[in-house]
């Protein structure tokens, strides 16, 4: 029979970072292109697995915070996208409308939803009458859509996505503080403990905010091969600005009339994305033990006269069962027009944590090879004590691929001070932590005078104001302007 | 305090149907009307309970059909779309087109998926190769936008809905065929077991087919106090008329070139409307236990200066415990600003199962009392066997709903041999078995006949030719036509 053969990544990670992660998205079979509309893409079922474990996760931890699962229209009118000014400056030039249903031109138009702010809010205005009816905590899974023409990227940036959007409103301003950090959490542990990926937690500024929020948190995750950070989940106060424009009110206690305070935020596919750019390597996808679609590939190695093909397969399949009785997700590459060889790259294009190998030499000694996808360590294990050690690595490979990382991410973190420094430092792809000013004006200039140098992709801007501080020292001035720091902030070009 | 009052349901279901399920799903909590879009809801917490389970159960099954999860986009550019001369014509009223984002007319306007083989099959063409590529089985859980205009009604008919949809190719049509079935199987499952809604399987008409499909099969259910048939969920034959449009070709082991056959198949939330019609009395939902959001409700029972609130309280707490952790979905209502007799009530009106009481008495002997929602039958019972008394009851309860549904169909279904007797049993809201020469003609020719008559609603159709047909006597004739008759055959009006 004749093998098929195929070629690999055909690109270097490090030496184009934008083909090499379009390549390993597609030939690892996470996304497919879809030609008809740019910037939209097919998620295949390794993604889907992925997003579906990440689900899991959100929901139970959510649930516990008696947040209750709902679904609400991608229609909006837009009456209701423009209600509040800055929310819809933000969102408008990206918004696809429909305007035809059959032949019929709509008497209105309707807006698909980028966000469901203004789809959510008037039904908060119905809902909450009294104090009891709050907390009011609701949230949805959905496709969103933001028609945006730049740099589309499978993941990153799309112009339909998949997400998780909550809508929570609040009597106090404390509470709604509280849980502004309470999610942010979860969607830290999304990233640390399920992707492996590091994560800062912080605030940010008010140039990045979400358009018509009072402030925004996120996580940002950093990718040292491009030198750029990203948004990898935001948690919003909006304050009481919708909740004027969409008259949410209660009466408390004492019969008095006030407006709620409201949050909404949000964790989508992107996550899948910044996981692929974390681990991805120059032979395709790495994928942490704890996500992974099979986290054991099982493939057997015939030697041309050494043994029967039907009893290798058969210990294969038995190694595969035993296995997914243990809980491990594992399955057998049987097809037999590929090599052995093929299969090997197969499995490190697509990501799985692990690989076992049984040839007719394993069979005799009654041992399995074990290769790590992270390391290329390979390891002969006898079958008794094979489920342990299986275990004890993917807890091992999850570990190490966080560790990994965070080390990366610390490698390429570099404090500043002055403005030279600054330039310097990003010119060498840096995440930069500086003092700041935390004047708007600022944040607008330093953009402007990074712009077109030559690590491309617009200005420099802040990524966020980490939670935790460094000790700001009471002279520190602004690396830019030089006026006294109020704060330590990350600062990159981004994505 | 003073405490709240609220209407219940306004009319009687068996006086004015259409607004007594209407006032059920919104009173019942299942949803919102959408004032800003007509036909669109929003599904509350109870809804997306019902839905979750629904889709647990789907995804196990169909997990075992080796049928694999992807997410393709809601855009259908319009060529793709037209390509099924048929399947467009079917579909083409009802499409919502997206022709401008931000402020640019698009060049060429998106329609919203209606459903997906034009987004799909491209795909296929594609990914489909050899005979090693099949069988290729994709589905995907999303929404899906029809602009009908006619009679919206929650969940039945709704501009945007959500649904599975399921897309398969075949080497054979043996295969194929063997699958259509295999998949309408778990629907029933999902209607029969979990909904406790009684379904005909069957195999509709060419008028009543999937536009551009080979057969559709179906499940039908009926809705005695209507009269009507309501078509549960689809699997359909697409033979290989997609397959030509979109060029999805294969290999075979000999090296020639054959289409593929394909099957497409869709349950939607739809079903939670069924479910609805089927149980829901004049108090409001009834929820089999299966899919029941909460299974059990417990309610103090306060009597005036007889016993400590408190210690009620703390009774009905230490019972929801005992029962949740027997894996039995329940709540209390704590909320102290209505009385017990609201609650009842309430409990009612939104569905649960089961309502159990605690008040002083009750304390005192160490019972507690349980009431059904099916039958309103009250006991009581010691504290001790509750929770055996209790899952006894919700599996009694499972039973007696899908009997006592089964077996109001089997009242209301009628045989008929005769356009006189056709005509009587339609007035008298009949699901009508009829013998029938199964010619299109005939079909448009009853429908004809029988529109405007006083039952409403359009005119009758064939609801599916059951796959279990009575024995048909060799001269027997068609009710309609009076050409020989070919098969027995469902007819009445639908929603």
């Amino acid at each position: 029979m004749k093998k098929e053969t195929r070629l690999g990544i055909s690109v270097k990670r490090d030496e184009d970072y934008g083909n090499w992660y379009s390549e390993v998205c597609r030939f690892g079979d996470l996304v497919e292109y879809y030609e008809s509309v740019k910037g939209i893409y097919i998620l295949k079922p390794s993604a889907m697995k992925i997003w579906k474990t990440i689900q899991r996760l959100f929901d139970a931890e959510i649930e516990k915070m008696n947040v209750e699962e709902y679904y609400f229209p991608i229609f909006v009118p837009g009456s209701a996208l423009e209600k509040e000014k800055n929310h819809i400056e933000g969102f408008a030039p990206e918004v696809a409308w429909v305007t035809r249903a059959g032949d019929t031109e709509l008497a209105t138009p309707f807006a698909l939803r980028p966000t469901s702010e203004t789809v959510i809010y008037p039904f908060f205005s119905k809902w909450i009458r009294g104090h009891r009816d709050l907390p009011l905590k609701v949230y949805q899974w959905c496709n969103v859509v933001r028609w945006e023409s730049s740099d589309p990227t499978p993941f990153i940036r799309s112009r339909e996505f998949l997400w998780q959007e909550g809508h929570t409103a609040f009597a106090t301003k404390e509470e709604a503080d509280r849980e502004v950090l309470d999610v942010l959490n979860i969607y830290s542990r999304v990233y640390e403990e399920l992707l492996a990926v590091p994560v800062i937690k912080g605030i940010k500024s008010e140039n990045e905010k979400f358009a018509g929020g009072l402030y925004t948190t996120s996580i940002e995750a950093f990718i040292p091969s491009t030198g750029r950070g990203i948004q990898a989940a935001t948690s919003h106060s909006l304050g009481q600005n919708f909740a004027k424009m969409f008259d949410v009110t209660f009466e408390d206690k004492k019969g008095k009339r006030s407006m709620v305070w409201q949050n909404s935020w949000g964790l989508s596919t992107r996550s899948i994305g910044v996981m692929v750019m974390t681990h991805g390597d120059d032979e395709g996808l790495v994928f942490p033990p704890r996500v992974a679609p099979f986290q054991v590939v099982v493939i057997q190695v015939p030697i041309k006269g050494a043994a029967d093909d039907q009893v290798l397969c058969n210990a294969c399949e038995a190694v595969k069962s035993t296995l997914q009785e243990a809980g491990i997700r594992a399955k057998v590459d049987i097809r037999d027009n590929y090599s052995c060889g093929w299969k090997y790259a197969d499995q490190e294009l697509k990501g799985s944590p692990l690989r076992i190998e049984i040839g007719p030499r394993d069979l005799a000694n009654d041992q399995v090879r074990i290769v790590r996808r992270d390391t290329g360590a390979k390891m002969d294990v006898k079958r008794g004590g094979m489920i342990e050690q299986v275990k004890d690595l993917l807890e091992k490979i999850q570990r190490n691929l966080y560790d990994v990382a965070k080390r990366k991410v610390e490698e390429c973190t570099q404090k500043v001070e002055t403005w030279d420094e600054f330039v310097k430092a990003l010119s060498q792809k840096k995440l930069i932590l500086a003092p700041w000013c935390d004047e708007v004006e600022v944040e607008k200039d330093v953009k402007k005078r990074t712009r077109g140098d030559e690590t491309g992709g617009g200005g420099a801007k802040t990524l966020c104001t980490p939670l935790e501080q460094p000790e700001l020292r009471k002279d520190t001035l602004c690396f830019a302007s030089g006026k006294p720091a109020k704060k330590w902030s990350y600062w990159g070009k981004s994505y």
